[in-house]
């Protein structure tokens, strides 16, 4: 290869940035323990297992659903938490509300970063996974569901424990998995059911509820 | 969503089980120093790293390539460390053959537990990445040879100082780099003779022989 032309040198340069500035997220931690670890999960590592959990779960994605694109979306859908952190899933509605506000502006500066065509088609990833405007986003959204049910019923109870969370309420957040795959929102269920005959998630408050789990709504009340 | 299918509830039973076993991977630790953090790095959150890199890279490529399958093997290449663990790029001719040897029984047992159909083609992935025997699988290593570089550079020295690592022998690893992505490989020569000027990295023991990186063979030098 001869000189640079000026233009690649300057794409290099912004993507490198990118790729430098993303390593952060390996510092930002989230309420999830690993269990052999004994340590927190950080938001890369948490991505990482998300986008192979989406290779071994793929053939429970409706019909249709490109995993590639399922994929790209959970490996950049928490790099908003290098300026915004992560918050807890059962955070309060007011929490949860700040919380996007900014993501959004994170996700503004972030991406911005990288030459602006290829930003700007990694902030729409972002955004379709956000909104779950998609069959891709609510599959993927279905998995970041489903992964730290797994790590706590790995840690034997994990967040759920330490936060005194009840079977009603991670109930209610299987809907999610539901509405991304049936396959998989069945599968949580009796993971759950198993949980609390275990003893490791704590039966729901009022025993009456626990069966019927809300449609999401199409955002807002998600982590 | 009725009854399961016995096949179907198998099939999840061992996806979720692999989902669960490569979990491990977050506890692999590497030679890379996370500079910013001042922690070892973790193969799962390296292999994130990678996928990104891949992506904000895509275009450098060669014409041809499909990022989404250099997405997914750098996302599995590091699973056989859960049983094998982490080699240091420079260690010894030896201890690389006793490390391939190990790196093929995890293979054959971590990809094993997927369905077997699922764990082959993940497996054949694996086995691509690890001859180099794809433009897919070159320009993947490329990219896994190219960030261990940039978190020195971001550790002022890293593992390079450490070790008492020369730049001729970062150079021999560059070739790698190039094999892969030719201008991917020629900004990686650029950085290496940055960190010698700025003093992050000794110059060559042997000046003469820094500039020529020789080829790679096939396999077996590298990490």
């Amino acid at each position: 290869m001869g000189a640079w032309s000026m233009e690649i040198l300057e794409q290099l340069d912004q993507q490198f940035a990118f790729v430098a500035e993303i390593g952060k997220l390996k510092g930002v931690l989230r309420q999830t323990t690993l269990g052999a670890l004994g340590r927190a999960e950080n938001s890369a590592e948490h991505s990482w297992h998300l986008a192979l959990a989406a290779i071994a779960l793929s053939e429970h994605a409706p019909a249709g659903t490109d995993i590639n694109r399922v994929i790209a979306m959970v490996l950049i859908h928490d790099l908003v938490e290098i300026d915004a952190g992560d918050l807890f899933l059962y955070a309060n509605p007011e929490e949860h509300a700040r919380q996007e506000q900014a993501e959004r502006a994170a996700a503004d500066r972030i991406f911005a970063i990288l030459p602006s065509e290829q930003g700007a088609a990694l902030r729409a990833l972002w955004d379709e996974f956000n909104e779950r405007r998609s069959a891709e986003a609510r599959f993927a959204r279905a998995i970041d569901r489903l992964q730290p049910m797994l790590e706590n019923l790995a840690a034997g109870g994990g967040t759920w424990q330490r936060h005194g969370i009840t079977a009603d309420q991670v109930l209610e957040k299987v809907a999610l998995i539901e509405d991304g795959s049936p396959a998989l929102g069945k599968y949580a269920h009796e993971l759950i059911t198993n949980a609390v005959t275990a003893g490791l998630l704590a039966p729901a408050r009022d025993a009456g509820r626990a069966g019927e789990s809300a449609r999401p709504s199409r955002s807002g009340e998600e982590d």
